[in-house]
């Protein structure tokens, strides 16, 4: 009988497991011998503070990120070939949404490998159920272009999408990049348009505030090298 | 001090409700006083479920469905402007996301009421983790058209706007239209086109796989009445 690949949600910042994490992930995370990580230093820390039963020394740990080389990731599974359970483990977040896990598990459904998601902290949805926006249809994007005459484009053509679908739009932005996300969108986005800003989502800090362009014109927060989520819905 | 608006998950079937819920979540619902929800019925019997410490019948529910007159939504707040905290609990999964949660959330930004997601199941993302598909750029387009003229055209349009833009597209359907949804699919999307049915999330009888539109004609599983999420993505 084939082993299990579960993806093994982890926290978004400096909290303990309990508060993001039900109990069952770490009764599952016991029965793991095998790791396919997208960091194997934080997937050892994090599997410390998991209080887990195996000595962190016995377990097998595979590294992915953008960089590997995908005609490894095949072997990578042939531990649950051979019917261990096998874990994948992001940086931070859910595996497989905004990250290289989804890699991992296209090919587990092409062995025919069980794969099962457990439940756990996602920026994206915690964002997007405290935005107040449609959440009957939404759609995230990931990173907007970086050079602003591409990035106003797309977020004037997503906020006519917006508009047409009554579609909650919603993006990520590398944390040192966010002041000046949110001052091109204040720029861009019509002033009635409602915008979502998330910061630090779970974490002590955070901070979830949705107003109109018009409003977070007036005075915006200092979310500068801090982790957030946008959402924007226009009307 | 206003209290806060925490949205509550709660579980997608009859499993235990520590498999999908932090030990957070049940410290803060012994703090809450006041609940608006979709379901009373239901929402009484997660909070014995949750063992709380308060008598259920010393708790103020108020109940929202897409029947309810919007006019009084904003009076369901008043005990958060009174220092109370209100929890929100929809039937199934996360507040806000596929249901009405998202009227008193927006109503709740525009009071200056803080709005807490607490972490839990939602059937959309943990289909998106175990689907192997892009999670970088995806779309929930709650449910299709009834009539088969105009989900066929949509399915074709969002096949279509899949391929342009690597985006990854997400269905609901009630359980005792699954079969035919899944026919019409089968029928209408591309046989390259990944299909991704995710039956039964987070319960013991759970079945997610994901198949090409081909592969999936040659055998499809039986998935009728049960609560299943659809997605694509298209090559």
């Amino acid at each position: 009988m084939k082993g299990n690949l579960y993806l093994i949600p982890v926290s978004l910042g400096d909290n303990e497991l309990n508060e993001v994490l039900p109990q069952r992930n770490f009764e599952i995370i016991d029965e793991i011998t095998h790791y396919i990580v997208e960091n194997i230093r934080s997937a050892r820390r994090f599997l410390v503070k998991a209080k887990i039963k195996h000595k962190i020394d016995d377990l097998t740990f595979y590294e992915i990120s953008k960089h590997s080389n995908r005609n490894e990731y095949h072997k990578y599974l042939d531990a649950a070939l051979k019917g261990e359970h096998i874990g994948v483990i992001s940086e931070a977040g859910c595996p497989g949404i905004a990250d290289p896990g989804a890699d991992i598990v296209a090919i587990a459904h092409e062995k025919g490998i069980n794969v099962i998601p457990l439940v756990g902290p996602s920026s994206i949805f915690l964002a997007l159920m405290a935005s107040g926006m449609n959440g009957q249809n939404f759609a995230f994007k990931g990173y907007l272009p970086v050079k602003k005459p591409q990035r106003i484009k797309q977020l004037k053509a997503d906020e006519l999408r917006s508009r047409n679908e009554h579609q909650t739009q919603i993006y990520i932005e590398a944390p040192y990049r966010n002041a000046s996300l949110l001052a091109d969108m204040l720029e861009s986005l019509k002033p009635a348009t409602k915008l979502c800003i998330a910061v630090d989502i779970t974490l002590k800090s955070e901070f979830i505030q949705t107003k109109t362009v018009k409003d977070w014109k007036k005075s915006s927060p200092e979310i500068n090298k801090k982790p957030a989520i946008f959402l924007f819905q226009a009307l």
